[in-house]
């Protein structure tokens, strides 16, 4: 499938006290980098929302475990890749890289959700549009 | 051990266009609950790096399950609490209520680090003192 | 006018590898000091937007002066009160002080603002109800 | 002086319920944009903390006025110049346009510091070296 790969600097603001990346700003990067993914696809999550009528693509499971620290001004490389759908979610994969080391593996689980038409107020999860996912097995 | 408990209001920069929590952000309030579970405790994590010389107390795996979407103006519950201290780590439980209903469950585990004395740019695990470990037992 | 008064721990995410507050965070935290102060008056952000059909508060113009900096653990206290309403759009001051000192001066100018009728891809300032100033007059 | 330019785009987490930039991330790009600039200018953020051993380059005072919102998926571009050095302070202006229309207009004045050799817990301004200044005045 598809695998997305952006090179990305630490910024300033990215760091904490220690110097290191405050981690919270690590999750920031991985769904900008699904983001990335879905509009290297060819199917950004804007055009997924206005196409479909949905409302976003929340998170309902993600993991991440660190194993090398970065801090200010270095570079990670972020490897995302969808590893498999089922009817109304998806599993990501990113691996980040600094230099030669594996920085960070972390995997996600998301779902597609639209408002709920009994109750919009509500968000209701929607199946997987098949023609979205065949974008991902071109890759 | 000790357990830790706060409400926190969802203010309107933690939310996405589609109105619900934008995932990172309660990792952002995670590492708050976390600094606050320590300030219960009677040992601040600022104590903890003036006391041990160390520079933090950095994230080596965290998971979270979202099962509940919050959005702007609602209240949470983060109960938080340590489940277990290894030698130079220790792993907490995050659980989030809203109302009635269980919203996220969360797990982390964290290191203490200090300088590599043999390398100051590098970061090195220490041993949780026991002193430390002796007043999340009080609680 | 109404004045609104909280106070505020400085966390380890707020602040920078110099362990000072990050800026940017700070202008968070006046976002939802504003917040807050619609919400003593009686009128939160949420019933606007619910009661007006409106979608937010946005700024037009924000400015801040750093006389004395942060650290992680700090705290603060930030008073905001509204100085005057225009037709559709209202200033705010922000002033935090730290003990004694004065750390920081700041001042905003948002508008209320809903859809436009005609597009409503577009949003379109709307005069502020006379029965939320009366609110904040009564403060 | 030297002029820097980067066009950024508008990521999901950026925006607020009401689908336009949570004004605090805008700061946060100001922030990224000055540390652009050093690097354009040849002499990174990094570089200077480590080569005149300071702690960073602090916001004292900084003004925004918004114009024209920018939404999920828009592209800006953020450009940047220093207009001015004092003795150890200097002037950055951010002027951010979306397509032909001028969507922000930004300035900040930032300061120098290191650790005050009295009291290392405390911040001290320092001299801008006349050869950062060249850099820029080369641009």
């Amino acid at each position: 499938m598809l695998t997305n790969r952006r090179d990305v600097q630490i910024q300033w603001g990215d760091c904490d006290p220690a110097n290191i990346v405050y981690y919270p700003r690590y999750f920031a990067m991985f769904d900008d980098s699904t983001s990335s993914l879905f509009e290297a696809a060819g199917c950004s999550k804007r055009d997924i929302i206005n196409v479909y009528g949905l409302v976003g693509i929340p998170m309902v499971d993600t993991r991440a475990k660190f194993y090398v620290p970065s801090s200010y001004g270095d570079w990670i490389t972020i490897e995302s890749r969808i590893e498999k759908f089922n009817r109304s979610s998806f599993e990501v994969t990113h691996k980040v890289t600094k230099g030669e080391a594996l920085a960070i593996e972390a995997f996600e689980t998301r779902v597609l959700v639209g408002r709920d038409p009994a109750d919009p107020a509500r968000l209701k999860s929607t199946a997987v549009p098949a023609e979205i996912i065949e974008k991902f097995m071109r890759g």
